[in-house]
């Protein structure tokens, strides 16, 4: 019979509700609705059991994290489970790198650590990484804040045969994934691409700091759509723009919107406007909707997976198999 | 130099005016525009030469081609690109055995038939390629009828070294293209398909046709989204249904909806919920405008070239190449 | 304190699961949440009883009709509400005429009548309403069968001072609605419209019937789109069309779509295009979903609570306060 | 026989070509598509003469007004007429009110001034206005900028006998006029509103314009839906919010795109999501393509010849009859 995964979180935020929750449902119910990999090296998706988890909240600090993932402002709803008390207190998260010893202290016992923050604070995963490494655990990076791709740090989690996933979660299903099939496919059946736009709504506090912050986010869409080929025009709220390849057409990015009634689900209007055989007119507008929080937790599942049948085996670093989960795996130029 | 390949059509409806009309404007143009294939085995989209044109209606028959393809009830709009005339004379197209020689002899000098009448009449395609046959001319069928599956008569093409492609076109990009290509997209990304529809409106004569033997080409398209390994449910006007795989979820094809003022363009509204970690919902709403005879032509482009190239080889029978240009490629059952 | 009002229903279908349900939900909660008009004649919504029903099928009948409400063919979901039973079997709805003795019978102590079978049956509505002016009751006609439009059965219940209200309610949200109103938004800014379309894919058994049937409902809506003063062309699978005013455009009504999976929510895509100053395009593509039994029961409620104040009030006939509610209402040619 | 209305315009942007090529395309062709008033006190849409027309920008000062509106940034597309020359070089706009008088000198022969400058630059309109004064012509505002809204203008413009008629154009078919219709309409129907939100994208300057100051915008889309009765709650890129009446639902707008591909079309998405009876959901999509210069031509042509009528029979000041076409008219609040 296998051993479970003991998972540590960092993050009590939407997608640490995702994943709690979700892991209580599948584990109840056995179904397999929703599932990428039903089994990885092993392990199934009830396989996994939260240990522990870190907050700054201080609503959440202290609270069974089976009643801290519902706290303002996460958002995400309730799924139709039940969910018995983990007997895991939410822990105080660390602010700076003096906290790392006592970060590792709360670590004994658990096998992965999650790192699920809000992106945008580079020090503070580092300082997790770092809290990692102390306590033999392996690390994933959800956030695109660099860890995997710090060269230094990975040769010291390869040193130590701990496993060290990331960057930046790609999610199960978004409007990227989307986009981009889309786009691809016009070319694959010879389509010439006009014009593209995406437009996304949301309403959790990732949302509320993406677009206090848009060309960043915007940018990173973009990014996010270059693979296919497809040039990619960016027009910011600020007015810039930043050109691609004229020839395969625009694909540009609407600023974010935050709206709050939304919640936890994002909406994503894509418009694509091609051309067909005798230049005849193409077109396809697309709506999407889907929980922003369940495509990340339906990735963690497998990163988490990853991360600790490769530790079982004593295989440090980064992993091929993960590579695929992650918009700038180990080796991408930060 | 390459020298041209010599077509002749059979039906000068829509179809073959997005073709006729096309070869002029690439032509004239250079443009590449939604073009799949630029060139195969050397020959590009210009060098298509339409040589004869068939048909039954009584006022084509004796019209230059490009006069004949504007007539009723014909409604694929005038592109935007000079139309020479063509000095080539619509004649009367065969309406029984009879009159094999008759159209083997308006065959000479051409190297590739195209057979782009309505489906529905096997006899009468069989005639055709028996002309072919004996004009020693490659034979393409679009139509649904069987032809290259038919074993005696694809024998008879070999033993001619007589390239011989069919059956049934499979459109450049339609709705069948761009349903599959998102139910396979959400099964790849793990979601699971709750139910998914697709309705067809359109306004040319193949849509008025359809829609009085509904059922037929509504099996049609649920047989089309098969491949994919989602379950198919048709929910036809007069009840029947047809059952898949219900696991896999439900995925209807609505009646086809006849509505004249669309002319040559169809509009398909496709749905498709499902779900994804958690079980939370993920719902995807499309809507499509495309002109059917583009997607038509951008096909039978290839497929003319692919027959001119084996004939000029001597490669007679089928080609692997045409396969999947084709919905029933020779070696289906029939 | 007002005495509550108390109704017969005829048909158990799922126009008669959202009314019963909804009479629960409201009386309850006391949410004016959709409600059209909270009072009417001193009436609320939560004042009014089921007293009596009538199915004809063998499952149906003896059964709480709190219960047979859940029974197949209907799907109309179960409301987030508590239900306690009704204490009221369905009766046996009668078959013919020689039944209305038993019917009026069993019509002691209601008030109104509510006919809420299917339509096309209209021996059988007038047998009801023959049973209701026997019984001294109130009569509301939801169907299209003429029945308040009948000046013979209008005399007999003006002469017994009975309220008879019909015929054939108009939904209190449905694609007319939304359709109409957009049409007259366009031509009271000044727009003019090109041409429109409307396909409706619905679950219900009245979309298995209609579906049968389609031209006879595809005019019926069309019908209901021509007080807008817009042109409307139908254009049925069998190839029939009903030509309006050219010069207003033309607005098509697709082939009903029965998706069993959609259940009792109806879909319908709609499209309108039209100029504006310069002749320049403007489009409209709008996607409504909504549960047509709810947009039954909401005018239902209505039409019990005028009937059962005319009643109360010793109005006899027709009420020109019901015929906003209804499409064709006494007076309208049958 | 009517004499013709000569207008000067300030501004040469896209409104002004939706209006010089309008009035040619009418004039010549008699067409009456897309005119919401045929006649207006007996002048018809051909009646108007541009006699005069004051630009800033260097490109444009020296052009014929027929060619000026074609010279970037404008991107409203060239309308299918001829468009003879108007032998109407386009004029240096005013700087500062030391050049009202060569202004005032311009308009010699002019009977209304048609104010189309971008918004946002009172000054100068209200200069513009001073111009018209002294030279005896009408004035109509289209920006927001507070000109017919000043009680100190209006005064001298009503004592001159002038009619002077603003703020801020109304268009004739838009995001917001199509909003409000729908919520009235859910409201009418007696379904209670859930949320709503629209997003709106452009390709014009005054897009660019507008997503650089896009709180502002948004409040004033949000206010244009207030009269609704209906809740407005703004959620704006910066992260502010205007709360309404919390209990009619929220209706959010988000973030202007600026999408330069779109040109001179407008794209709008709009969400509402309601209850019907028992707290059934109702869900509306809708999806706007619209030319936004069009909608701006289409009124300005109704306050062009309300403002010439009322100059020619001496009625100065306001006019009753514009108020509906305009956002702010004189009286309101500035």
């Amino acid at each position: 019979m296998i051993e479970r995964v003991k998972v540590a979180v960092v993050g009590v935020g939407n997608n640490t509700s995702a994943l709690v929750q979700g892991l209580a449902l599948y584990r109840h119910s056995g179904s397999l609705v929703g599932i990428r990999k039903p089994v990885i090296d092993g392990l199934g998706v009830g396989d996994i059991d939260v240990v522990a988890a870190f907050a700054t909240s201080p609503e959440k600090i202290g609270r069974d994290v089976t009643e801290a993932i519902f706290l303002p402002p996460n958002n995400f709803p309730r799924l139709n489970c039940d969910l018995p008390s983990a007997d895991v207190a939410v822990t105080k998260g660390l602010v700076d790198a003096t906290e790392i010893d006592r970060v590792a202290a709360a670590l004994a016992g658990a096998e992965v650590l999650l790192y699920s923050a809000p992106s945008g604070r580079p020090e503070t995963a580092r300082a997790y990484a770092g809290a990692a490494l102390r306590a033999g655990v392996a690390f994933v990076n959800t956030t695109s804040d660099p860890v995997a791709r710090d060269p230094e740090l990975m040769a010291r989690f390869e040193a130590a045969g701990l496993p060290l996933l990331g960057d930046d979660l790609a999610s199960q299903f978004g409007t990227s994934v989307l986009h981009n099939a889309l786009l691809r496919l016009l070319e694959e059946r010879g389509l010439t691409l006009v014009s593209s736009y995406q437009v996304n709504l949301g309403g959790t506090e990732d949302f509320r700091n993406l677009v206090e912050n848009p060309n960043t986010k915007r940018q990173s869409k973009l990014n996010a759509l270059s693979p296919t080929g497809n040039a990619a025009t960016g027009n910011a709220a600020a007015g810039n723009a930043a050109t691609g390849n004229a020839a395969a057409g625009t694909v540009a990015v609407a600023p974010l919107g935050y709206l709050p009634h939304l919640a936890s689900q994002k909406v994503a209007h894509l418009n694509l406007e091609a051309q067909g055989w005798g230049e005849t007119a193409v077109s396809l507008d697309v709506k999407l909707k889907v929980h922003d929080p369940s495509g990340a937790a339906g990735v963690n599942i497998d990163l988490i997976r990853i991360a600790a049948s490769a530790l079982r085996d004593g295989r440090g670093g980064h992993s091929a198999e993960a590579a695929s989960l992650l918009k700038s795996p180990s080796g991408t130029a930060i």
